[in-house]
């Protein structure tokens, strides 16, 4: 086997094997030379080369959400590391373990005029849970033709000949090194090792020169004692009005019959997202539209204090809808806990009780002693959903050909057990407002709600699934991120639908006057751009629609089987959008068709 | 005149027109609103739109440098603000005035799950010189409709009534903006503000409701004492052997005439970079070409002891060349002086004066009791530039169709007094090895020489300059940075050559196997791309070239007059470059065709 000759560089390579750690994505570079040599000379890692370090580190991402694993991104040294800076951030706040390894310039060259060189240690400080700023080794190097071609200070000199020295360091980053990844493991989060390297950079050797060690995970067992279940169990029985609100829950985590024992309940509502990947029959699936419309009326105070909960009890990660959030601040619960083994928001400024353990291992415990109450909570705000639905079919079939009547026709169509991918921000709150088949798995960048990276976490995601991936995307995000299109890793099955309503859709639907020149210019951002030469570039087929019949058409034939990745582009009209979705909240609430409001 | 009618808003618009900052550079967003509707509202402002905020503070950076004046980049919350660290960090490194200014959600809005949302302020603490964390306006809003919808922390509530406490916000927030704009300008950097806004955001008003103080800056005049420069002179003038020494410097900085005065000298030996944009018949402008071929001589340690300094005078910024560096690390001069007003980098570890001054006004005084010294220190190493300057041309006759090549066609034909903008890194280092036409003025981006922003900083550095501008560039960084390409801002006389050879050809010169699967994905990173489609797409007229005959050709009308901006792309054979260039040095080196060494 293949080793770089460097100790440090070997010590992380064993490292994230000794840990399982298995998919490296590499953008090249000299610095980080010693790294790629140890991924790629091992055939135990899948190694993938992206040259845009923002897009590698969110194809990680993506790859680390969907295989439920830590994902490494290794770069050189200087702006490079900057570029994972937005991944870095998502991940942080989606609870990803995203791996960053950089390689620097030693200590003493930094800030001395060398180039491709900045400030690396720390400088994810905000947004990471853990940083190793590794040490550089203090090798004696018996080959003249291997030494840097830099003169090296007198002190580090001294140092290379001074084995203790030398066997500290070592101790310091395997210690470091094993922190930081089991921080990453355990925690689920970016973790940031940054690895300073001296010249030479390229050599290798066939056997190890440290033999590092692997510091196992203790797992701290959060355990919940029997007198807080018991109060609150009794708190439940005693409440006629409760709200289970999911925020972003990866598919299959919760045990299907632990949720039906909790919400079947008629004192019990049980609100999602697209992105809870939850499905109950008694599910309120679409909040926007159970709330929204709730704004549009004239005197809405009572309905809201018949919905307002006195228990509000959470699972998951960020939750989409603002308007539940504004109502939720307003209306708040007497009571609001949320379940979560790391992290608690206080997103309704009044979290009473952070339940810090597994969603499953509380419910397992907590449901066994929850009584139903029979009262009118759910039936009532039941019949509501039932109205909207119905209202939704008759609204559908009036509208125009828009960004609207488009994502009904899309998501109708997306083959089951599809990996769904969301771009922010208007594809996800238009996706809100469908039923989903619930075959399919949904996923958006939600931590930071970021533009920037979201068809890259797509591509990541979609390469090792056992189903195939859609992306869908509005015009802005696509373009943002297309050097997500610029690597090998694009399956044949995967698919991208870029509705292109010619700038930013969602600025139509804020305040302010929509036909100013600075208007379109720097809110809406128009632009009468497309995705072909994109997709010629690139290598995707390319085909598109500019009307319903075409879209239909289109639809048919998109998902069969092909030899490229594919992306279908729909053509919308920029300025009906706002238009039909505003009318659509206000037809809602007027609409009664089925019975009472 | 319209402003937005937050405080905050008004105050850091107000200050900017105050200061004199005339050029905003804003991406789409919501929460920055108010900053949009402020800067877009008042004709004194340029704006522009960009919608990748990487692109947007590139191309911000490049107008700043170019224009010599502070441009501003304005984002929405969330991790929009991260994508402009690369060029925060260039800025940092390169001296550019770059003021960035970030929207912000309220302090009390971060960390409880709303979306776009990060820990913004000090995010750029390693590479910033000043951050300023605005604080929130604390407004009574009389307009119920104008109301956030969320509800506001009781807390909040009181203190919006409180008119002393709404006070001292806005006298922090003034002080806090005049110290930043006024860093910007006097220190030449990159600065941040910070400014969280509260709902609503969309809201107009006819008439400012502050009325901000515009602090002057009281520049510091920095003094050498009179007994210091006769101490240097001293010195100086005992030395038989001075190099001067040029980094990035920006053209029209340096007095030719107290140039010329001061390297008009037997015993000074003048070093340039294609870079430093200094031009004078003693100069040695390609420095890797001096002392490249001595590395490949059997014994040269007479040669580089020949050369050695006994004082090392630089000025300007970074330096590229890695063996001048190497050089004099190892033969290091006696005394190493650097002029500069703000920084000196101890690049070769035996830095001994930073003379903290404009470079003009230390020359004024210093060169006026400067004695040239008559020896053959000058003399010597011109004869061999003159040497290396006829073996040069006798090897690019024998050199087939390759990067070298390519080069010496492309840069023989740019148009006089056309502003070059270069890419990292084999460009630049190409570059370096032809003496350019001296009415060019070139440009890259060396302060953390990364890849990821070149084009876009070209594109904002082309937009106001009175001459036309020529960006060259490789495969690599030209695809990296695509999205310098979308945005309105291409001047039609904006030229783009890209040399094409097919992946990151300056990891060939590295040592290593060049043949082996992993060598061409993880460092050379190899493709078959062209650049074709994203022409079409952003509407760039595309022309290419194959071979030398095509390619002079193709520069034959490439400058001429056309309705929309060109590229040219160059293809070049991936597998030959590294030989020719390894072999030029050795050519050189063994080549005595005009006499001495």
């Amino acid at each position: 086997m293949t080793y770089p000759d460097i100790p440090l560089a070997q010590t992380i390579v064993h490292l994230c094997k000794a840990k399982g750690i298995q998919h490296i994505v590499i953008s090249p570079g000299s610095r980080n030379a010693p790294l790629t040599i140890g991924f790629t000379s091992d055939p135990y890692f899948s190694t993938y080369s992206i040259v845009d370090e923002r897009s590698a580190a969110f194809f990680a991402m993506g790859m680390a959400m969907q295989q439920k694993q830590p994902v490494v991104v290794v770069c050189t040294s200087g702006s490079a590391l900057l570029n994972y800076y937005p991944a870095v951030s998502e991940a942080f706040y989606s609870d990803v373990p995203l791996v960053v390894i950089s390689a620097d310039r030693p200590p003493y060259r930094i800030d001395i005029g060398d180039g491709q060189t900045i400030r690396q240690d720390n400088i994810f400080e905000r947004h990471i849970l853990y940083t190793a700023n590794l040490k550089q080794d203090l090798r004696e190097d018996h080959n003249p033709l291997h030494r840097d071609q830099d003169s090296i200070p007198p002190a580090m000199e001294l140092a290379k000949n001074d084995a203790t020295l030398q066997k500290g360091v070592q101790q310091y980053n395997e210690t470091e090194i094993n922190n930081a990844l089991n921080t990453a493991i355990e925690d689920s989060g970016p973790v940031h090792l940054n690895a300073p390297f001296e010249e030479p950079l390229y050599n290798r050797t066939e056997a190890m020169s440290v033999s590092p060690k692997n510091i196992a995970i203790s797992p701290v067992t959060q355990i919940i004692s029997e007198e807080e279940i018991t109060t609150l169990q009794k708190l439940w029985n005693g409440a006629a009005r409760k709200i289970v609100m999911v925020g972003v829950l990866q598919p299959n985590t919760l045990e299907q019959k632990l949720l039906d024992r909790l919400v079947t309940d008629d004192s019990v509502v049980l609100l999602t997202e697209t992105t809870s990947n939850l499905h109950q029959n008694r599910a309120f699936p679409f909040i926007d539209k159970l709330i929204a419309p709730l704004e549009k009326m004239e005197d809405a105070t009572l309905l809201w204090q018949k919905l307002q909960p006195e228990i509000l009890l959470t699972f998951g990660g960020m939750v989409v809808s603002k308007k539940v959030k504004a109502f939720l601040r307003k209306y708040q619960p007497k009571h609001h806990w949320h379940v979560d083994p790391k992290k608690a928001y206080d997103t309704y400024f009044c979290l009473e009780r952070h339940i810090k353990t597994d969603i499953n291992t509380f419910l397992k415990r907590f449901v066994n002693g929850t009584i139903p109450v029979a009262n009118g909570y759910f039936p009532y705000w039941e019949g509501i959903r039932k109205n909207r639905t119905l209202g939704h079919l008759e609204y559908m079939k009036q509208i125009p050909f828009c960004d609207f009547k488009v994502y009904e026709h899309v998501l109708k169509k997306i083959p089951d057990g599809t990996n769904l991918q969301l771009s922010n921000s208007s594809t996800i709150r238009y996706a809100q407002l469908f039923q989903l088949n619930s075959s399919l798995k949904v996923f958006c960048n939600r931590g930071t709600s970021g533009i920037d990276g979201s068809t890259s976490t797509a591509v990541g995601a979609a390469f090792h699934d056992e189903n195939a991936t859609v992306m869908v995307t509005g015009d802005l995000s696509f373009f943002y991120d297309s050097n997500a299109l610029w690597n090998n890793y694009l399956r044949k099955d995967f698919r991208i639908i870029v509705i292109n309503n010619g700038g930013g859709g969602i600025f139509r639907i804020l305040p302010g006057d929509k036909n100013s020149e600075a208007f379109n210019t720097y809110f809406e951002t128009t632009h009468e751009l497309n995705a072909r030469g994109l997709c010629d570039t690139f290598g995707l087929r390319y085909i598109f629609a500019e009307n319903e019949e075409e879209l239909i058409h289109a639809l048919d034939s998109f998902y069969e089987d092909t030899e490229s990745p594919g992306l279908l582009e729909v053509f919308t009209p920029r300025t009906v959008n706002d238009e039909v979705l505003l009318k659509y909240f206000r037809f809602l609430a007027e609409w009664n068709g089925g019975g009472s409001l």
